[in-house]
């Protein structure tokens, strides 16, 4: 899903991502591209198996090339984390370690609250397949747990860095979990609205729909429920009014025509 | 991140996963393998542009065969939703339509609210790069939008269905997003930390610590405070009090050595 909007500006202050002994150079460039999908930015290389700069990673990145191009390269995984105020290890097993588990939602959320310029936070991912030593969780204040279908449990370095950057995004700003884009036109106001369902009525009376006259009360009801739901706009509602003048001219006769067995033309 | 516990069930009731032409056997491996990871199991296919059975895809899903092998094969989209109540259709850009658009977790919370035996639901993924048509959009209920950085939204179709799946697994039951796993030990009671405390600061009064007698309660009051947020085990305070008691025979006199500037051996 690719939709970039190149005028708007990244998210700032998210955490360090440090990267431990990754094996392939793809991997680094996909897990970058992952990060700058939730507006993370600063990548350190703890041992890359395969050396510092790859062009595998930057082929990979797809357009994170800035992410890639400050990376920075260390040593140790003590080096990578020395100017960080707290450190989150993500872990896909648990650890004989009493040391908190965090969801990444909750994780997000202390980062969140934490960040500040002199208060940096970093969340450690460990190589394909081994992940971090034990020594490197000791390393960290917390460990980060996705909690996924317990009976398969199978993320790629690159995803649990989505996962991670996703839920730093969700936390950093207030996301919209419902909208109803109109464009330009505008909600039917409640009287437009109205004038519809009277001029529907009227039809309906007319042609015959509504002549059980016990039956009538409910039906508006339900008729009028039914359109509500659809939150109409304006130009919807002259739509409608114009499907049923549209309509209503030959209605009578189509109805009879039903009713009979024939089926309008 | 792999951590596979198979003693464990996959969660049922997920909504179906229809992928509409799809390109590469990759991609489709990789999707399976993503939906697994959130306990989804039902994958439709609309038209795949090599083919199916694909021998790329089932090398791709990493083990999860069972939802490659379950892969049902449809014409159009319409025939692939046809037994579906409620539809969605991912999305990475806003179209010229008035159709409601959500979050991945509120489409996962809608989802979960609504799915019965009998009342399945459908979410759409289109072709990568390309992404579904607005016929196909047109077809579906709602659209799904990942919110993420404006200015670089990247995510691959397996990363796509991931994060739907991802959400689906959070809102379908209850997550962890805190814990603090201790074995077979125990959390300590107030009783053994507080016994400890007292063993401390005994042993800080003996060695001339807690000397200076109007910062003593401030003194006391923030070491213990310290303490405290560590969430001790009744293991742990053994382990201090250890500690403690090892320390203070040498106590007096390492403290006497480090205020003459030597350091203690």
């Amino acid at each position: 899903m690719a939709g970039t909007d190149r005028s708007k500006e990244p998210v700032l202050g998210g955490p360090v991502v440090v990267l431990v002994e990754p094996q392939l150079g793809e991997n680094i460039g996909t897990s970058a591209r992952a990060m700058l999908n939730g507006g993370l930015t600063e990548l350190r290389l703890v041992r890359p198996r395969d050396g510092w700069p790859n062009a595998k990673a930057t082929a990979a990145a797809a357009g994170a090339d800035a992410v890639i191009e400050g990376a920075r390269l260390f040593d140790s995984t003590a080096a990578a984390i020395a100017d960080c105020r707290r450190v989150y290890a993500t872990t896909a097993r648990r650890r004989d370690m009493i040391k908190p588990v965090l969801s990444p939602a909750r994780a997000a959320s202390e980062i969140h609250a934490a960040s500040t310029a002199d208060k940096r936070c970093a969340v450690l991912f460990g190589p394909e397949r081994r992940g971090l030593t034990n020594d490197d969780v000791a390393l960290s204040d917390a460990a980060i747990e996705v909690d996924l279908n317990p009976a398969f449990r199978s993320l790629n370095l690159a995803q649990a860095v989505l996962l991670v950057s996703y839920e730093w995004y969700r936390a950093s700003r207030s996301v919209t979990h419902f909208a109803l884009p109109i464009g330009t036109t505008r909600p039917a106001t409640k009287a437009e609205l109205l004038g519809f369902f009277e001029h529907l009525e009227g039809e309906l009376d007319r042609c015959g729909f509504l002549q059980v006259k016990e039956k009538r009360p409910t039906m508006v009801r339900n008729i009028r429920n039914m359109f509500q739901r659809a939150n109409l706009t304006e130009q919807e509602v002259r739509t409608l009014r114009g499907i049923v003048t549209g309509l209503s001219v030959h209605g009578p006769a189509a109805l009879a025509k039903q009713e009979s067995g024939d089926l309008p033309e």
